[in-house]
């Protein structure tokens, strides 16, 4: 045990599983780096927070996070240059959304410092596990759960915020074609679907798991009172390009505020491409298929940056994009991803160097 | 270990913390009885089930439950006569129950033998703990979580069936004064407000918190779209009695399908209570308020019973309900508690004897 400063407690792992990994086969969030940072809260604040070795969780079976689904998580990466440089991607905007969603759910904030400090110092042992070259990145979860054993319906005394991060590749969606929900939904107004709240994901599985057997990979989720709405998938965004028009809907209380998506969108207005923010009905999608003005459909999020849709379903039918040239979706992708691997500009400040 | 049968293996706890306990004085879902009852599902299958003492799970921070909120639950109460003779109340309408919310989220169906073997054997190895007396229980939770070690937004393949039980004392639920929820909501169409999934609950305990800083101790919720209507609260679905017809709204895929909610129905029809099943708008209990016709709001729900409601607050103003006499909450409380503590007729057959 090292105490790194009086605010982090770090305990190095005795050996590193790294050399068991192959980083060119890498599926999607099963392996997991040397160590993790833990930090509980108990009586009305946070305590000291540690880097252990990775390890499992000893929770009471009556820890209300199995029960109430008080928990909430953020998704980010970590970028490693030809340098060797290790850079985060506007990590302040998932601090402040996880804190964000805790509000909502009755979790107290997590100090910034904690964050920071701790997440550079995660970073930075198991840095390793950070491959070079486009498209290779270290997976970053911070999540918190409610652990105070007492199965009561109100929220708990007692959290750990814990953050564990994966390996990842580059995430190829592969070919992706949406169905349109005409039935179930994701969030309600006045809910808690703005949120990364644990809660939202769950219920989405079973109705995307239908869609699947209709030969789609995701669903678009509607508006809960009309379904004439597109709001956006289970973890990404929505766009459309109409003619030379990027259009995505504004963020809401059922909406999750996307990182990828507000830098899309900044991305594309300093290109000079027009970006109108404002609700997309299905049925612009349909009109814009018959006379040929939709050009472009993509889904914005950090797991696979920008993931081409192309095609979709709705009442039965269904509708493919056509092929397009100079692809908004390729182009920003690519200017998105450079500037995450510091390969190009940062004119927004938006890279965070770890080391 | 001695294997009771094919399908459960029990391992006894070695001594019983049952002398530590004071059951004069029970905090509500804070104590737990000496042994668990834990199923696993893997690769496909569940497997054998088995009884042992009740002790922490050890869980991979990568669980999906704790990131994902696939986890499902129920709430029963067992119940000792005067004879000594322990009852359930209506258990096959919990097991189907948690079988319908597992489904929403796509989790595999638990075995019915499974279920009644693991619960009876349960309850009987901790019986001592089910104390007799009208009031005193012991509440059982069965829940089911995702257990597979992978960040990926997409179904567990791996689960954990547990059922705790915390002994309890007659809950006496205090003065409830509700608050009509205006802006925030629990469930939406097309969602799975109807079942008993974890993620249900979180979100509720921010506006509720608003609500007790009003002055309020429970939100009734009202429909996303309009809140025009009522639906239920927390934990318990609401009727309400104008002059002497007895009115509580449909169930729904927003609505929870109350065991005690279909018992009081059947309970009052019995008794030539006219029962109305129909959507209840707001305005109506407003009306009622103002022409006297508004005799009484109760929840019902399997924690407190019936618990009657003492007044609402709706768009800044406050109401108080009058008293009454010949209350349907109090008459129709004690009818089914007379039932579940074996001390009356059990016509509907609703009665189970574990022993
Ligand atoms: C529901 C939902 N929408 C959109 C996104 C995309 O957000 P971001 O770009 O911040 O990753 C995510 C998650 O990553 C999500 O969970
Ligand atoms: C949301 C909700 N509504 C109503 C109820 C009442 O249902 P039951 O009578 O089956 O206990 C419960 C739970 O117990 C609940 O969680």
């Amino acid at each position: 045990m090292d105490v790194t400063s009086k605010n982090l407690v770090v305990e190095k792992a005795k050996t590193s599983r790294i050399e068991q990994i192959d980083f060119d086969h890498l599926p999607f969030g099963a392996n997991f780096t040397d160590h993790m940072f833990v930090c509980d809260y108990k009586n009305g604040q946070w305590e000291t927070p540690k880097i252990i070795p990775y390890q499992p969780l000893m929770m009471e079976p009556s820890a209300s996070v199995f029960h109430y689904g008080q928990a909430v998580f953020e998704g980010m990466k970590a970028y490693k240059d030809d340098e060797g440089g290790i850079w985060l991607f506007r990590p302040d905007e998932n601090f402040r959304r996880i804190n964000r969603s805790g509000e909502r759910l009755a979790m107290p904030a997590f100090p910034e410092e904690y964050f920071f400090e701790g997440l550079k110092k995660l970073l930075l042992l198991d840095q390793e596990w950070i491959k070079p070259g486009i498209g290779n990145s270290l997976y970053i979860r911070p999540f918190v759960i409610a652990s105070q054993p007492a199965i009561i319906a109100s929220p708990s005394q007692e959290f750990k915020f814990i953050i564990i991060c994966s390996p990842a590749q580059s995430y190829y969606g592969g070919e992706v074609r949406v169905k349109i929900a005409e039935k179930f939904s994701r969030a309600a107004d006045g809910g808690f679907g703005y949120t990364k709240a644990a809660g939202n994901y769950a219920g989405q599985f079973y109705p995307t798991n239908l869609a699947k057997e209709e030969g789609f990979q995701q669903v678009v989720w509607t508006d809960a009172n009309t379904h004439e709405y597109i709001e956006e998938a289970g973890t990404m965004n929505i766009f459309i390009r109409l003619g030379d028009k990027l259009i995505t809907c504004p963020t809401s209380d059922r909406i999750l505020d996307g990182v990828t998506r507000k830098s899309v969108i900044a991305l594309a207005e300093d290109r000079g491409i027009e970006v109108e923010v404002r609700p997309i009905k299905v049925v612009e999608l349909l009109e814009g298929m018959k006379d040929g003005s939709l050009k472009e459909m993509f889904g914005s999020g950090t797991a696979a940056v920008i993931n081409p849709i192309l095609g979709f379903g709705y009442k039965g039918e269904r509708y493919e994009l056509p092929k397009v040239e100079n692809s908004y979706a390729a182009t920003i992708k690519k200017q998105l991803m450079d500037i995450q691997y510091n390969r190009a500009e940062d004119k927004f400040g938006w890279r965070y160097r770890v080391k």
